[in-house]
Formats: structure tokens, C-alpha cells, sequence
């Protein structure tokens, strides 16, 4: 029983933290500006996110890849972004 | 050996999406505006990243523990630094 528990809070953790992201591409995309976003964060953490999607299709581990996928996804979309609304960036470090 | 190469690419996996949010409390602390950052995604990844922590005491896993407790203290600056600025932002969602 406990067992099962602690699994649930893993898979909350795990969704939680996946689609964290979305809120942030949502209005990354409405507001058409990336300004404040961290480019080397961005790069760090799509490249980072990407790694932990082949180690979990070497793993194997289908919650891994799943939760990994997305983040890559939502991530990916974001680091785009950055790039595309750079024009209106002042600062882009 | 090929199972050293897989932990070796989960270790730098975590390393990378751990430390990435370095960058952006340094951005963000440096520029003092948080305005393109979506509270909703501070807040989600925030309390994702402590039940990542809780589920690592839980296990137990260290490296759960350390990668978490990291990100949960840069996760953590960001929320209060998006809280902080907010004099300055027009649009805080």
C-alpha cells in the first residue's frame, strides 16, 4: 500500500514538473516575447531533456520516455521562441 | 561497460537539466524583471520538483535527493525573484 503511494506521488511529481512548461509557452506565444527567458537555460535544460529521453528508451522506462518527450516538445517550442520574438529582445543572454 | 555509458548519460542528463535554471536566477537577478516568466510554471515546477524530493527520501534515492534539492532552491529563487519584481511587471500571470 505505501508502496503505492509513494508511486502516485512520483507520477504527480513527474506530471507536474512535465507540463510546468505549458503555462509558459502559452504566453510566451500570446505576448510574442521572450525577453526575460534565460537563453543558456533554455539550451541547457532542451539539450539535458533530451539525454534523459535516450537514456530512457535505453533504460528502457515508458514513463521516462513519455514524461521526457513532452518536456522536450514544450521545451523545444520555447528555445524556438526565443528566437523568433529575439527582434523585440534588448538583451539576449 | 554499455550499462556505465547509460548511467554516465543519465548522470550528465541530470546535471544539465539541474543546473540549467543557474543561468536564469543569474539573468533574472542581474535584470531584476521577471515579467516574460509565467507564474503558473514557477508555482507547477516548484511544488513538482519537492514531491520529486519527498519521492527521493521516500525510495530512497541520493541522487534523486541532490538533484532535486538543487533544483528546488533555484526553482525556488525564481518564484520569490518573480514575486519580488512584480512592481515592475505589467502582466503577472
Amino acid at each position: 500500500m505505501e508502496k503505492i503511494l509513494i508511486e502516485a506521488l512520483g507520477l504527480v511529481a513527474a506530471t507536474l514538473t512535465t507540463l510546468s512548461f505549458l503555462p509558459q509557452v502559452i504566453k510566451t506565444y500570446k505576448e510574442k516575447c521572450a525577453r526575460d527567458l534565460s537563453t543558456w537555460t533554455l539550451i541547457c535544460f532542451f539539450i539535458g531533456v533530451i539525454m534523459w529521453l535516450i537514456y530512457g528508451f535505453m533504460i528502457p522506462s515508458f514513463s521516462l520516455i513519455c514524461a521526457n518527450l513532452v518536456t522536450t516538445i514544450l521545451a523545444g517550442i520555447l528555445l524556438v521562441f526565443k528566437f523568433i520574438y529575439r527582434s523585440k529582445d534588448s538583451n539576449t543572454i
